[in-house]
């Protein structure tokens, strides 16, 4: 099922180291590219139902904050093409249901529960049969995202001088949104300027997105990438090899406080202490003005076989116990900028956070 | 071959949390633990001669700054014995080109240069056949070894206060030194006191020396450890989880700068972050005065391949390269305590570190 093409989000996906789309709605079904399998494998799935939407979230067939909320929206479509058809009166009861099944898969990403109320507020003034209009706002979910990812991009890349390189994390790609990225669309958008000398990618253990998604998705769009351990950031940045560190984000709160993978909060110490910069690319979708701060954050505990084990084989020795929160905390003044699609806040505090969304809204 | 003894050097080997000794001279053989193999295989290598014992320090059978400086000494041994029988005049030629080739085995740790010094000044007063007394150096190099390890360990555990947890990383135990360990000499001393709430241990990539080594090691001898990967150090000390980090190191320079395993600078800016204190546990043997800083260490980079892949499998993407140090340097100013067999030097700097040197000479 390799070389789909999806046609509503990727008119440019074609061109400008810009050729993957994990996220497929074709043939009225929704196709996504099992993560878990890359990169020795491109496998795709067709989830049937929400459930089995919401356990391929779950189980991280699909991950990338933005990526999630968009793959929920598309299995809202699924639930209400499914039970309009064939629960009579109670369709409506079914749909709620699936709809807190999936908002329940993952925690820690605000965009899952956003996406899911956009799509609730679509239902609410559908028209009787609501499926179409459902599939009309998930496709624009998604397409929104990809502009503002394109946007991001261009905004973040107008950050970096030339000849600068760069430090990423976790995978924020096309994998992990709707397409293009948000870190990594500021960094695709700084190579196709020609800015970036050198791209550095920690390999984000335990399930090392960045040296699977990320290695793999840079290659594949001509970006050359150098893999390192996460624990080498400080000898990276003593070296003087990179001037930023640019990473997504699964919730910015409030006061502008960081909740993105394990290893972010790190990173952004280390960055802090070298007086390297440290840039967060997340859409507007992941603001969570309801949470005042970071501590307030569920922060999404993983089993410890995910540390003690690595594809199926254990590695760590019998006998101990592993401690694997799957997110951290970055205190919001560790973060130089705040690049999203509605303008770069720059020292992110609880002024600016606000600022992004009132802008929005006017 | 499991199941041997030293007669050497481990008189306490089975009390006192601490049954494991990886390198043994036993019925005239040289014995390593193959720490590769770890956990999974129990294996042990008896190298015939001075370049096996090169490619096992080489290969990373055996490693840990103190073990690599003790395995060379009993190297020296073999050669010694080899040579003097079978080479006739030019038997000490013959010695000299094997401790030059196990000197340039690996670069960054300084006990092995320091082992094999101290093996040449013991061969320059020996009698005519040298090995009997090439053996006795050898054998004291290690019992010294084990006996530094126990005062570091005691001298380490005054530090630590009752109830405190503690986060340590790659592997600095028996596995690491002669026995008993440094910086998880100190663990053991704290634990058998009776003072250690928690131990937590960084998985250590790429080779994963916490996961396998001090995992198996703690496991072994009845002390609980719960691993996580190395990026999630921000968020345990963020939590309050630890209060100190506790370390070993490859090379301490004349100014006090720890040259140690890839991660530990990134750990010691965490921990300054957040208050945490940062204990280094070394014997004097790896102190190095005539590198003024950490500047002047040669850091060994090894292959990328220990980044892409791991156990022989494939885990990076195709078309990535890697970078791969295997040391960082942290800055003395980072260092809270370095706690040497001559005694516990705060804030570690020139005169300290000159101070610990020139009290073992009085």
């Amino acid at each position: 099922m390799n070389g789909l093409t999806d046609d509503s989000c990727c008119a440019d996906a074609t061109v400008g180291h810009d050729t993957i789309r994990a996220i497929q709605w074709r043939d009225d079904r929704l196709f996504l590219l099992d993560q878990r399998r890359l990169p020795a494998e491109e496998s795709w799935l067709y989830p049937a139902d929400a459930a089995a939407v919401a356990a391929a979230i779950r189980d991280m067939v699909v991950r990338g904050a933005p990526a999630i909320g968009i793959t929920a929206a598309y299995g809202v479509v699924l639930s209400a093409r499914q039970h309009y058809r064939a629960s009579g009166d109670v369709w409506q009861d079914r749909l709620a249901a699936d709809m807190r099944t999936l908002g329940s898969a993952r925690p820690t990403a605000v965009n899952l529960a956003w996406a899911l109320a956009r799509m609730q507020q679509r239902l609410q003034r559908a028209a009787a049969d609501p499926v179409a209009e459902l599939l009309e706002e998930a496709r624009q979910i998604h397409a929104e995202d990809v502009e503002a990812n394109h946007y991001m991009g261009e905004l973040g890349a107008g950050l970096i001088d030339n000849g600068m390189s760069v430090l990423t994390y976790c995978n924020t790609g096309s994998l992990a949104t709707g397409g293009y990225g948000t870190a990594l669309g500021v960094i695709r958008s700084a190579w196709q300027a020609g800015k970036l000398r050198e791209v550095y990618a920690g390999e984000t253990r335990p399930w090392l997105q960045g040296a699977r998604l990320t290695a793999w998705e840079l290659a594949r769009d001509g970006i050359p990438v150098t893999l390192m351990t996460d624990n080498a950031a400080a000898a990276l940045m003593q070296a003087g090899k990179v001037q930023w560190v640019i990473t997504g984000a699964d919730r910015v709160t409030a006061n502008g406080d960081v909740i993105n993978k394990i290893g972010t909060c790190s990173l952004a110490i280390i960055a802090r202490h070298y007086g390297v910069r440290f840039m967060v690319a997340a859409p507007c979708s992941t603001l969570d003005l309801s949470l005042d701060n970071g501590d307030a954050v569920e922060i999404e505990q993983r089993s410890p076989d995910e540390v003690l084990n690595l594809a199926g084989r254990r590695i760590a020795a019998e006998g101990a116990g592993a401690w694997n929160p799957a997110f951290d905390v970055t205190p919001a003044e560790l973060v130089d900028c705040l690049v999203t699609e509605r303008g770069v806040v720059r020292h992110p505090d609880r002024t600016g956070v606000a600022g992004l969304l009132a802008a929005g809204q006017a």
